[in-house]
């Protein structure tokens, strides 16, 4: 049996030498993939943003990516091409990629034409940055992030039969609206299980999860140990026999 | 005699779960921390960015920082409070912080209006990120990006009688215009040498670097382990005696 593994965080490039990153050091899903490489019969795949924690166990295959679209692309061929019994799909995606670059010169010309003042113009003034390194002459730059394609969203179209745990981050907010923006995850993206946590509740390896189905909480978990060992429990008892 | 060498990449916050990072992973300057660490007397402190490459030695002061603005307070107090030889400062930093996020909904709503069209105004629709998760829902987002303070040109004017090794890093440029602009560092910051390279010319620890001082070219290195030596070397019989 195949589980594949998503952890860190993705990165998208501004320029040649800058991109905007999601912080998230891997810790959580190295622990993961190390727990279900544990367990007889289950290969691990471990796919990992630039930085990321590896899991120590030789047996897992591990593959980088490093923008969203390339996490994608590298999902979409696995779970088309092999046979996966199950993500867990912890890493931290890049809602966003950086589409395009202005100055403050170029929105001031803008700004002073005659121009129809729309949206649709004021996109116009922007430029890739793809291949350079953005000169910072300039005090101030605009960025223009455009919306990245929802990688957990396809993971169902891609490979109905597969089996999916979603992850949901939030900062700062209350037990009742995180249970509620993490069910709008687990039902929107057909997930089985979403562990749902709350970043002003995770230091080092104190980290509280809570895991919920459409009935609501499963479990609740303390720390990233609890976490990875509680996962591969009820994953391997539900849909791994 | 103390040298404090800075590596690694910075980051600059968008949002409490998001960032700008420059690449970087530290190698080349924990390999140049690690060679001045073998040299008798030299007492080695190594600044750098989140998840940079560290280096082995035991006997070196190890001081992470994120931002470009932590990086530069604790150079600052450093140079002040403590006699420091050299610096060599092959850090990456940002030249720019994330200083406000706007939806597209609000530039639309602002050049509709009939608030004059100045770049002033155009600024206040940014609000900042820090301490919140930005909702993703929109399908874009606008960013400003505001000038960091230059830390090189700073660190002459902490300590004057340190000597101040700078970096310069271009992407795909020809050898006139990097050393062209590798000697501009060198003048602006008062370094003392200025090593030029070329992001084109990096692979792995192949990495093509010039080093200028304001004669021009000294030396001409083809390796990461070539240029931590070269520089030890050259700084050693120039100001570490």
């Amino acid at each position: 049996m195949k589980v594949i593994i998503t952890a860190g965080g993705t990165t998208e490039k501004i320029d040649d030498v800058r991109g905007i990153t999601n912080f998230s050091t891997g810790r959580l899903g190295s622990l993961v993939a190390e727990e279900f490489s544990q367990v007889k019969n289950i290969e691990v795949i471990y796919i990992h943003g630039l930085g990321a924690q590896l899991p120590e166990s030789e047996n897992i295959r591990s593959i980088e990516v490093e923008s969203t679209r390339d996490l994608s692309s590298v999902l979409e061929e696995l779970l088309i091409e092999e046979e996966i019994d199950l993500v867990v799909h912890s890493m931290a995606i890049s809602d966003y990629y950086g589409s395009g670059i202005a100055k403050p010169d170029d929105v001031e010309i803008f700004l002073q034409s005659d121009t129809p003042k729309l949206l649709t113009s004021f996109w116009k003034i922007f430029k890739s940055g793809a291949n350079k390194k953005i000169s910072s002459k300039s005090d101030d730059l605009v960025i223009r992030l455009s919306k990245n394609p929802k990688v957990i969203a396809n993971i169902k179209k891609w490979s109905p039969t597969t089996h999916l745990v979603g992850f949901k981050l939030l900062v700062g907010v209350s037990e009742q609206e995180l249970v509620k923006v993490a069910t709008e995850t687990l039902i929107n993206n057909q997930c089985d299980f979403v562990l749902a946590n709350d970043k002003a509740l995770i230091n080092g390896d104190e980290h509280v999860g809570l895991l919920i189905n459409q009935s609501g909480i499963v479990q609740r978990f303390e720390t990233k140990q609890d976490i990875a060992k509680g996962l591969v429990k009820i994953t391997k008892e539900e849909f791994l026999k």
